[in-house]
């Protein structure tokens, strides 16, 4: 296998080779399955994107079915193969392949299947890369179709998407004849790599490396496209290709620009095939964009995107909190592109980013009792902004879901050698190593509430493998045991690397220092001056309004002020809370000026109490901050 | 005359009878006489808009005149016109009556007079007050007829803007057959009362009640007019007629609303209409419209409407700093309201924001070169904020030249019994009271720079009356004298009131401690928490760019830091910097990361300067902030 991933060493744990049973993760996986799976059914039911493949709209009926409905179906296939992968439920999986049949009876003669443009404008197939999502839609379908064959073994999707993609493959490409097109939101790349990988079929890999390769390439296809439409390229509503990413070639692009949705399929399609390739040029090029994005463009939270105006990107160190757009799916996005070049060659920085928006900016996107959904993810709020049942554009919602069904795949990677640990969730992994091997482990912990880490291995038989534990770049201090005794590691990339003859019930003790932290964000950062956010192991902290009897935006924290952690077990599904002293502004002299010296003006204290930013928005609404006044 | 003005107690000296000759003033008010006026003629000129008046277009030609064009040139030849009445100048009034030729000469034959509606869509008169500007045009016009005429004893445009009035109050009233509309854009109900003070006419008066009073009755004229063009009312891009205003009975409207420029101009019209009328619910509503705008809704600066969207108001406390809209127009129209405000009843907090509007957000709106402009007016700038030459829709220029060629008027007042100085500016003024005594009153003051003031008293011949001296808002402590004896005077909100028999050559020492004061906002200003201003005497200070080694939004100022003033005569013009030392993050450890532990990063010394605001934007284009983080 090596031979074919020169750049990819690590390969995920699979989710049906991994158990969660932990106190954070296992909770909202189970209203994952229990709650999100079945509202976001019901909405895509209720709606109309269900039945909309029955293809059996007419003209003048609405809603018409959208551009892009075919994408929410299709994630929210693969979220239910996901769940139906690790926990068997007959109703789901009769329901689950009740909708597989549908959607591949939509299926034309020649292999196309896209409800809209079969029903609703089918003189318009590929006539409109840029805006239309055609090959979008076809990459999720695909990402289903694989999914619900690794779950199922069933083959009636993953069929379907393999005519489907070799459709796609006699239209596009740098063949006579063929159209030099590809998406405006991409997907497809990352998606035709995975029916690779599952098909083993290198023209799937060949076609997602078109996609990639002829992208912003001159003379753009989508000027050539808009012109035969007969519209100027001009008048393109967002001015330039580097919304999507089209600008210029993708070895050449340098910076995070566009839609961030759209920015991190890409980047996850172009490392996909740096890993398959090896082609340093291309995996430069998403180093040089790794770094660009998360040394200048990434929250606090792992959200992405500041501006609504693109969904995405704008100006290095632009990330305004209350207007912050960090859409859910762009945090997702992030997830998938880190765990991607995670697997390249474990190091840990790519694991850091990837907890970062699991932990905050991707799960704020859905409740806790999981019904209900953030599309726009912001650091601050005066209290108009909250979760919400569904979405017109209603991407997010099965996306959060499919990413939690798979959650358990994102924890562990075994290489040629050894097994690495990203994750601390407690539960059970069980790798098969490439001597054969076979190694269960099992993590006990109560992390993210607490550092402590027991890990029990227990290889079949005894086995001479390197076990890569994570030391996350948030930790200062860290101490590491084997069966009871003081270990120095070797670190390799920011995983303590331990080599050594593992029998079975070993044990390995970790233990992460997981103080508060006052966190500071890079001065560039004009919107953080003076505020501090609060950072405790791998969970940003945030305060709201209904845990405080002034505004939240004038709470001051003093460098000085003690800072406490509680867990309380009733609170938000069972959270610590960082509590303190901090200072707000008396309100008495105000009722005549809107502007004081500051002389005039006393502080008094007031109880500060933070909570965890993912569990914010599910109580009484009101305000919300992440970054506090530095006092 | 005061049964005439039941609620006017006091007049502004006219402009004619004050002179300015002090270092602060006198300087702007010279380039605006010889750089802004010439400029602004050149753009008026060079845009066409001048030689629109010629009504020679035709259907094709480019541009078609604009539907508020005629505003422009209006303001132009009201602001020429206070020059001239100041300060002699045969080639500005050669030229400025060859503009008044031509535009008296557009008048069509039933006294109309719109170049737009006359020559682009002469079918579309009075189609759309909503949004076409059309009474606004009118009502420009009509101010700049009367100050033509003030200014020069000639009658052609306030004959022809007579004409025009009594042509519009025969369209419009509540009489049978008539229109029962008014502007969607506010400016006629003032200009109608101008024109009733210098006429003497009281139909101009009831024609300015008519606009007031019918405004936001329902059924709403705007849905009557747009349902007669075959629009839905619905369809209004505003959604709100709170945009212009015009969602209530103006006697019920309790909050600020909308579009900032045409809200001041119909509170100016309000206040006028009560103090001819003595209306005291209409004086009601003004009082609860100023409170509701000057302690919830009103920048530091004197700058009002932060909104981009609707060019004007949001919620309470919403006082975003880098996005500030802030229009130029719209400070100047927060001057014309309180300064009409101040002249009921000589009550300081009007002045306090007449000053605290002059001297920063209005001031800001013209370069010290007076050629060049800002429409918008943040507080705070990543440094792509930069002065122009003009602007397509170009009502800053000309009014802030208005603004300041009138300027000596907004400094006295005079009432039947006596004289009250609202500003402290250098030069001379001549009353006439009510008993034919003449006073001159001479300042001399090196304010805003010192808070020293001297004036001497020349009654001719002795008289009794009093004096009135503001004490301004923002001081603390001051000492006052008569020919260099301490006195203990009377306040009277908020103006010491000296009541004694003046002789000539008596003095008045008024001494305002003027020191470097931190100001906070009102803790529901959520933009400003953790953040302090400098203001020293009236003027509200920023740091720039161009003056700092490190990005200017991290520089963060202690409370013990002294801050100490200078002079620097050589720098903007002269203008006193306030300097000190602040702190800033070092930027060593930021190479690795966006975000690091507060204990893991260094602050060190930085120099600060701070600038008056108004004297932003005139060196190497920059970053900006007026609020400074508070360490």
């Amino acid at each position: 296998m090596t031979a074919n991933h020169p750049l990819r060493r690590y390969q995920p744990l699979p989710l049906t080779q991994v158990t969660v049973d932990d106190e954070f993760w296992a909770p909202r996986m189970r209203a994952n399955r229990e709650r999100t799976l079945p509202a976001v059914y019901r909405q895509l039911k209720e709606t109309g994107r269900i039945d909309a493949f029955r293809l059996d709209w007419r003209p003048g009926v609405e809603p018409a079915p959208h551009i892009f409905w075919d994408s929410d179906v299709a994630k929210w296939i693969e979220a239910a193969s996901y769940s139906l992968a690790t926990h068997p439920d007959h109703a789901l999986e009769a329901r689950l392949s009740e909708v597989v049949k549908l959607v591949a009876s939509a299926q034309q003669p020649d292999g196309y299947l896209n409800v809209h443009f079969t029903v609703v404008e089918p003189d318009k197939r590929w006539t409109n890369l840029r805006d239309c999502h055609e090959l979008y839609s076809a990459g999720h379908l695909i990402e289903a179709g694989v999914a619900h064959f690794q779950a199922t073994g069933e083959r009636t999707l993953l069929d379907a998407v393999r005519r489907y993609a070799d459709y796609i493959g006699s239209v596009f490409g740098t063949e006579p004849g063929k159209k030099r097109g590809y998406c405006g939101h991409e997907e497809i790349e990352l998606a035709l790599v995975k029916l690779y990988r599952v098909t083993g079929e290198a023209r799937y890999l060949r076609l997602s490396e078109y996609f990639v390769r002829e992208r912003g390439r001159q003379p753009y296809y989508f000027d050539l496209e808009s012109r035969e439409r007969g519209e100027a390229p001009g008048d393109f509503w967002a001015k330039s290709y580097a919304y999507c990413q089209a600008h210029a070639p993708v070895e050449e692009q340098t910076e995070v620009v566009g839609h961030a949705v759209r920015a991190m399929y890409l980047y996850c399609g172009m490392t996909d095939l740096a890993a398959e390739s090896g082609d340093a040029a291309l995996l430069a090029a998403c180093q040089r964009l790794w770094e660009h994005l998360c040394l200048k463009k990434m929250y606090i939270t792992g959200g992405i995107g500041p501006s609504k105006h693109n969904e995405g990107f704008t100006t290095p160190y632009d990330l305004p909190n209350e207007t912050a757009y960090a859409e859910t799916c762009a945090a997702i996005g992030l997830v998938l592109w880190n765990h991607r070049l995670l697997q390249l060659d474990c190091d840990s920085r790519y694991a850091d980013v990837m907890e970062r928006a699991l932990y905050n900016g991707a799960l704020s996107g859905v409740s806790l009792d999981g019904e209900r959904f953030f599309y726009v993810n912001p650091l601050a709020s005066g209290g108009a902004h909250h979760r919400q049942d569904w979405f017109d554009c209603a991407c997010c919602p099965p996306n959060i879901a499919r990413l939690l069904a798979s959650f358990g795949s994102y924890i562990y990677s075994q290489s040629e050698d050894g097994l690495a640990v990203h994750l601390y969730v407690q539960g059970e992994a069980e790798a098969t190593l490439a001597d054969g091997t076979r190694a269960l482990v099992r993590q006990q912990t109560r992390y993210p509430w607490e550092g402590a880490v027991r890990l029990t291995v227990d290889p079949q038989p005894s086995a001479d493998f390197p076990l890569r534990l994570r030391i996350p770049g948030w930790c200062r201090n860290y101490a590491l045991g084997v069966n009871g005794k003081p270990v120095q590691p070797i670190e390799e990339k920011g995983y303590a690397c331990l080599r050594r003859t593992w029998s079975p019930g070993d044990t390995v003790e970790l233990t992460l220092d997981m103080p508060v932290e006052r966190m500071l964000a890079h001065p560039s950062a004009a919107q953080d001056c003076g505020r501090v956010a609060l950072q405790r192991g791998p969970l940003v902290y945030c305060v709201e309004g209904v845990d405080h009897p002034v505004s939240v935006h004038q709470l001051a924290l003093s460098d000085a002020a003690e800072l406490e952690c509680r867990l309380d077990p009733d609170l938000l599904g069972g959270i610590v809370v960082i509590e303190g002293e901090a200072a707000a502004t008396d309100p008495t002299p105000w009722s005549c000026a809107l502007y004081l010296p500051a002389g005039e003006v006393a502080q008094f204290p007031v109880e500060m109490r933070a909570i965890p930013y993912y569990a914010w928005g599910n109580r009484d609404p009101g305000e919300m901050t992440v970054w506090l006044v530095r006092h």
